[in-house]
């Protein structure tokens, strides 16, 4: 199935998408995304029914409009990503021939990054004129645990969303831990749904983002260096993992340092990222 | 004034402590620490009355004890800690004659890791066996702002408590970025209390820690590297900073891995840290 959270009338719901036929049901007696995937084992058997809204009638807003902490990120976790990355001037302490990291780095975005599918980037031109943006499939853990072994990992995932790391990569640089230049107001939009995990194979997905319509990323989440299962095994080593955390397991190569010279975002610009499966979120810069 | 959140008869209340007496009077008509502090400017005039309790008859609990978001961590901001850090092979990349960064670098930990100011810190020794600890003079937001000026970051300030930013130093150079090595379960013990910044002079204060009685950090504020305003500002660039926001400044030198050999915490360790003007906060590490 397929879970939106959205706005309606003026108030906000959260809805089973029939991403086909245009149609979102709202799920009564449930108080957020959140509440939802905590109880959804005995939820899900009562959602089949009630009336349904048109896509175009709502407006679609992050499946977890503000996370209960902050966003989970991994970085530098496709090959041809990592190689660009280092290669760009922009990693601070990049060694040529090390690319690949022996254990996956890992930081974080704020709640108050993320924005929705269709929601406008705020590009903070007052202090980054390096703007740039990564696709990114995103692991929703539906199950607390810690210490997670690799082969029980999907036991414990709700499903998966997109999420737009949106960096700034002077401050990136700059500041060698990477917070700083990723937790930058809107520069995380997600959506448009959650897809659960029965929905979808995710060790098989096209991961695809265009600029302007000009196809920049393009790859397939079987070529994650660390996977899902070893993500989900490893951040959960001494870290309580609960309903809701969310897991954005990289980009791959195609970003705007890739390129030479860069080719960093503009005021303006439209960057769409759709990932089979799931959906497509389509986000104007300004 | 210095305001505590406490655990008495079985509910949570936020109060007024006075240290001296040793007493403690639960503030009415708040939901919670972040609820007081956002509302301050209204409420303070109203905080002089009612009955109190002895602070031997509650149980403290971190100040904010679930933040809203993650906690904002500050590295290497003493010089004399960056020196060690970067002597200790425990820093990833660290290069000789460069222990001072030009910009600060930040990192996050989650609120999964905050506990309070007595309670036990879990070792997690099945994943890791170093283990350390690090005082550090913590901010907290009273006063939202986006692109905060130096001039007027104190405007911004509710005031300061105490943290204990444990860290597990494998997983910190492993992974690179820090995240995963400072976010464990119960390894970011806060409190006693927050003073606010009218109490006290946040550029002079006197920061210890303990381990078993001995001590091993001895610094004073004055020493930061990027000091209050700077880090206040800096953060805020692009980031919206909220009430109940916590910035942990960074730590002096004397940690463990400041020793050689390193002296990484063992089982029924007790470290106890105190920043003057604020209070003092003891852990166990089982």
């Amino acid at each position: 199935m397929k879970f939106a959270t959205f706005s309606y009338q003026g108030s906000d719901h959260v809805g089973v998408v029939d991403a086909s036929a245009g149609r979102v049901r709202p799920v009564s007696g449930v108080a957020d995304m959140v509440d939802l995937i905590a109880r959804y084992d005995a939820l899900k058997s009562s959602l089949g029914s009630g009336a349904d809204i048109a896509l175009g009638d709502v407006k679609l807003l992050a499946p977890i409009p503000v996370p209960k902490r902050n966003v989970i990120c991994v970085g530098k976790n496709y090959l041809d990503h990592a190689r660009e990355f280092a290669g760009s001037g922009f990693e601070a302490g990049a060694v040529r021939g090390a690319e690949i990291d022996e254990y996956p780095a890992v930081f974080s975005k704020g709640p108050n990054a993320v924005i929705g599918p269709t929601d406008d980037v705020d590009m903070h031109s007052e202090i980054t004129s390096s703007v740039d943006y990564e696709v990114e499939l995103t692991i929703v853990i539906g199950k607390s645990g810690r210490n997670i072994a690799k082969a029980d990992a999907y036991n414990h995932v709700f499903g998966y969303t997109i999420a737009n790391d949106v960096t700034a990569r002077d401050r990136q640089k700059r500041h060698k831990q990477w917070f700083l230049g990723k937790t930058l107001d809107t520069f995380c939009p997600m959506g448009p749904w959650i897809a659960t995990g029965d929905e979808l194979d995710p060790e098989n997905l096209a991961v695809k983002a265009w600029v302007n319509g000009e196809l920049r990323q393009n790859a397939n989440t079987r070529d994650l260096i660390f996977d899902i299962p070893t993500l989900v095994s490893t951040i959960s080593q001494g870290m309580t993992l609960v309903p809701g955390d969310l897991i954005a397991t990289g980009t791959p190569a195609g970003v705007g340092i890739g390129f030479n010279p860069p080719k960093f975002l503009k005021s303006g610009d439209v960057v769409t990222m759709e990932i089979s499966g799931i959906g497509r979120i389509e986000n104007r810069f300004v």
